[in-house]
């Protein structure tokens, strides 16, 4: 028996771990810090009223021998589907329920999403970028090329028409610089795409953070990107499902190659490797979309909004350069003084008491950079951001 | 951008789809009819209470900022991993609870575990077969071999010492023939896995279905197991899980090979592809195997099993040949008069207003066979029985 060989040239993160162990160290020598995690992706507002009800609903229906539910589609429930082709209506983007397919998560489906892809295609990445991206393609032994975020371009890079790819990753707003494109940059990309042939997986797991109505929060409000695009959504960081596991990718039935429908292959992949999420969670999933949810979770996006606002006018007053802290949870900060991503973590911890996560983590082009999240609570953030007035 | 072009070589399976099509063609026909469904593996049976109990309390925990829980463990919450070991124990199977990995339901992990094997191993499959193992493979474009399961063994195929496999799959009590293996039986295929440096893919997702007490429950009963096996397990049938989603799979640390960590590859795979079950799933999973849970999961269980004797003594009195019918909820019997397995589906259909499963749907080996469960009704299945002794 052999291995999957690819495996062995997965770069190991030691990122998180790094981290970890290194706040563990500190705290164990300076026990009276009070440190301040705000580093972390993860939400901290618990689940919503509406959501919480529905749940117990579908508790109840499945003690219940009359509306008990076993296998579902593999697709997801009509009821979800149609609240999520719902939910893009109300944004102005039409999508048919046939081509949305739920599942446990979009981390899931933006790397389940390759086995319908050929071994031979050209992968095409931001740096920085999320690990996901990176690792799942090394995992099948496809090389990747890289187009540089940078300062330059605001960490928003556009394409470069002499570069040929395959399967090209955007995500925006981006995790991890919280950048955001526009549609006109958009628009470059799936013109792009379009003329190689190529399929954009876009990753619009931050979607809700938008408040800005000129940008897009969905491809498909870009012409021609029905043609070129399959998006991941999720509902961890719009309704904190991170630890409830619910999010849906979106295949537009033009999505045709080589008289394949790419709709069909996700099909036969989800229903072939994948038996549903849970009837549970999709009832969850539903109640997010009534008028009640929508405006309960309103409510969560706003406090994490201004948490992300507070940090950006603390650095504002600072002088200091950063991407994101408007329309998304994350702020990309330029570390000062030419410090790498990890000196400035250990300045942070040791001067402020204050866990971030350092940019280079992300990639080469991270190097300098590092990443401030919005999801703590209020009182630690402003806590956070006094801590590093007095420290700059 | 190209397909997987592996994704043309699938057999599509109209197995279900022509069923669910000939019973509506004959309801459409025949509206008096009341047609009885023995052909679905899916469950009926509500959760139990403790389950439910379960549910609720941890959807309390996610409405409250205090007790919610954001991303959890990939490889599970200690507190279910823990319980699944003392499940195992309590069989006298010994599982450190690193070995064991949560997920959201076998099938996922059955398929999934292909991607820590590399693209050039020998896959060696039963026939008949559940259609998942040989679809995973023909996606990744791995041809696979087979071995006869037949009347002759009794639908227990037994190892050719001759045959080389890397990737060996075996399901006991088996899906779809019911069929269990004894312990000395799975010794010979651990002996020659052993002798091959194969692995063992063991679907034990029915293994609760087992009462006599020298059939072997896990794989891991087997001396010499742990160095090459790899085991599947799931809630979906011990409790009711179908549309809950939950399973686990067990990865010993002993399998090293070229000094690679099973183990860790699978852990690589799981935290870089997804993102754990839910939180709420897994508390209910851990109820399970409380002792309030146990005992009533046996009463569900005591329920089905009931069933399969019903149809099972039905068939003995009839003098019919089958598997199954104890220790697993399958009846996997030799259709009359040679005819093949649609032209006794047609008959049952007609005649006794009865669905079932056609054996040839799972493979060529199943021709002239035919399946039923036992997760129907009492009523129901023993009404079943009665139009069988009718029209036979």
């Amino acid at each position: 028996m052999k291995i999957n060989e690819n495996y062995l040239n997965l770069q190991e993160s030691y990122l998180f771990s790094t981290i970890a162990k290194k706040v563990t160290d500190f705290k164990a020598a300076n026990p009276e810090a009070s440190v301040i995690r705000l580093g972390i992706g993860d939400v901290t507002m618990p689940l919503t009223g509406s959501v919480i009800k529905s749940l117990h609903a579908a508790v109840e229906e499945m003690g219940n021998a009359d509306t008990f539910r076993g296998y579902g589609p593999e697709q997801g429930y009509d009821f979800l589907r149609e609240a999520v082709a719902g939910y893009y209506g109300q944004h102005g983007t039409v999508i048919d329920s046939s081509e949305i397919f739920v599942s446990d998560g979009a981390k899931c489906d933006v790397a389940n999403i390759l086995d319908i892809f050929g071994q031979d295609n050209k992968v095409l990445l931001p740096n920085p970028v999320y690990p996901v991206y990176l690792d799942t393609n090394t995992m099948i032994g496809r090389e990747v090329g890289y187009i540089d975020a940078n300062m330059e371009n605001g960490f928003l890079p556009l394409p470069n028409k002499e570069q040929q790819a395959d399967l090209i990753y955007l995500c925006s707003p981006n995790n991890p610089t919280g950048a955001v494109y526009s549609k006109d940059d958009l628009k470059l990309w799936v013109d792009y795409a379009n003329a190689q042939d190529a399929i954009i997986l876009y990753d619009a797991a931050y979607e809700a953070f938008i408040t800005d109505e000129d940008l897009p929060r969905s491809i498909y409000e870009i012409p021609g990107a029905r043609n070129c695009a399959i998006e991941f959504n999720s509902f961890s960081k719009t309704a904190g499902f991170t630890g409830t596991r619910l999010g849906y990718t979106i295949v537009p039935q033009e999505l045709i190659r080589d008289g394949n429908s790419l709709n069909k292959l996700w099909m036969r992949r989800q229903s072939t490797k994948f038996n549903g999420a849970p009837y549970i969670t999709q009832r969850a999933g539903a109640a997010v979309f009534t008028p009640e949810g929508l405006s309960e979770i309103q409510q969560n996006l706003e406090y994490y909004r201004e948490n992300a606002s507070i940090i950006a006018k603390g650095l504002d007053e600072l002088g200091i350069w950063y991407t994101g802290g408007k329309n998304s949870p994350y702020i990309w900060l330029k570390t000062p003084e030419s410090m790498t991503s990890w000196e400035f973590f250990d300045f942070l911890l040791e001067k402020a008491w204050l866990v971030g996560t350092p940019g280079v983590g992300f990639g080469a082009n991270g190097e300098g950079f590092f990443r401030l999240t919005a999801f703590g609570n209020r009182e630690q953030t402003i806590e956070a951001m006094d801590r590093i007035r007095k420290i700059w």
